[in-house]
């Protein structure tokens, strides 16, 4: 059993990213920009623009973060975005989700341009993914992909099982599966909260993603021998023996199902420290498709 | 075993549709208007828009064909578009594919209007089906949605097994009969050219849609008794004993195949017909679109 290490792989992203920074302003390119946008101060929204902020910094890209109040107009959000779309210097744009409840996500996102779409949350985005055509992808499901490639795990033929549906991760993820190319090329699985012989299912699989939000709900009985477990959870659940008083849990029971594992993703520092990785990458992307231009 | 009766359902949503508009013009909105651009005269898709032209007839709809030479240029063509984008009486624009060579479907494609793309082709359509929001879907998938809707097929928690992964017919299926609405809810798997053990997972399906492109793909040995069969192939095989020296074969061995369902799509006669209806409907929601705004 090999453990998917989400930190090292996306440190070698990271390193990799820095040489093609370095290549870029070489040949006198721009360097890549990416524009975070943060509303209110939700302490985990911080916690996750900083670390984006500083990432970018690792990286050389430029950033630029844009703090606003929490009361800030939907129309003042838009009006922002519509001048980071049309500023030619910015690659890629973000607006760190949850907003204010006075503010639509899905108008906010689709003002974003979907050239600069590098959370992949655009309709546009989505679509071109679905046909094939370059495109950003979702961070979490991206991430994934950086980490099978990174342990070159065969893809082709295989049955991937997906449990959940959520159009930021299960969706997604079984799309890039499924489609012709590597990673790929899988036959694709999706479940969720209607499917019966859920247990069935899994026993067929050579890949499991559990998508679904509930702490340790894999079991060893659900996995077969020799398959690849990856676990996308990430829930909070007390525990007194911490100092914090809970402890990060994925959707896999990791202690028994890891044995029986060619691989598995561990929660924390699996999947979750991947997304950051794909959203440098799709930035990336997107300062190289506005050279072209 | 039941035949899921395409013509009969077609023409159910057509008289559906006729009274809707009569109900439109009758508190004074507009009617809702077509426009279908014909490039050069390929015979079966002057056969496919003459039928479009005359079924919008037939519900009452207005429609505009606009013929332009085969040896048209793409910006001429894309102008074209622009004009019935900018255009306040049309609501749906449809280019008949596939277009001369020296013309990229994908620009054409991309260069309508997301509100007014009927065809469901559009990576917008696409994202937002995907994303679950109002979104016209592509006819084939529409019209079988349409087809389970009329013959109350129960759907949820039933394991849907796709055959074949296209952009047209079996990616956006999997992804609607995976939704949660009705008809979908289903899990789906999707199958294609890499799939190992096909035989094994069609045995598992409650409901199998066909759309590899493989004349009698499907045999009898490959379905469980009382699943229900959606067949989306439509091949022409030399056929002696036919005047025309050809028959229309789908991808499922019917024959064998229709006793042990309890419901099955004939070939011709059973999705084919719906996807005219499916291209009305969007028609139609486009109207409403537009005169709600």
């Amino acid at each position: 059993m090999k453990i998917m290490d989400g930190k090292l792989v996306s440190q070698a992203v990271k390193d990799d990213l820095r040489k093609k920074v370095q290549e870029l302003e070489a040949s006198g390119m721009k360097k890549p920009h990416l524009a975070a946008i943060l509303v209110g101060n939700n302490g985990a929204s911080e916690t996750y623009v900083a670390s984006k902020v500083k990432s970018c910094g690792e990286v050389g890209f430029t950033s630029t973060l844009i703090r606003m109040d929490a009361a800030v107009s939907q129309q003042d959000l838009l009006k922002e975005i519509t001048t980071l779309n049309d500023n030619d210097d910015v690659d890629g744009i973000l607006v760190q989700l949850p907003l204010p409840k006075h503010i639509s996500e899905q108008v906010v996102i689709d003002t974003i341009s979907a050239d600069k779409d590098v959370d992949g949350f655009h309709p546009e985005s989505v679509g071109r993914m679905v046909q094939g055509l370059p495109a950003f992808y979702p961070a979490t499901p991206y991430g994934i992909l950086l980490m099978i490639e990174h342990y070159g795990i065969e893809t082709k033929g295989k049955h991937a099982v997906v449990i959940g549906r959520s159009n930021i991760v299960g969706r997604p993820i079984s799309i890039l599966l499924n489609r012709n190319d590597y990673p790929g090329n899988c036959t694709v699985t999706v479940c969720h909260s209607h499917t019966h012989n859920l247990k069935d299912i899994c026993l067929q699989a050579d890949i499991i993603v559990a998508a679904l939000g509930r702490p340790e709900f894999l079991k060893a009985d659900m996995v077969k021998e020799g398959a690849v477990v990856i676990d996308v959870g990430i829930t909070r659940v007390e525990d007194p023996s911490k100092k914090s008083g809970f402890a990060i849990k994925g959707d896999v029971d990791f202690a028994s199902v890891a044995e029986k594992c060619s691989y598995i993703t561990p929660v924390p520092g699996g999947v979750g420290p991947m997304t950051i990785a794909a959203l440098l990458m799709n930035t990336y992307k997107a300062c190289l498709l506005r050279n072209k231009k």
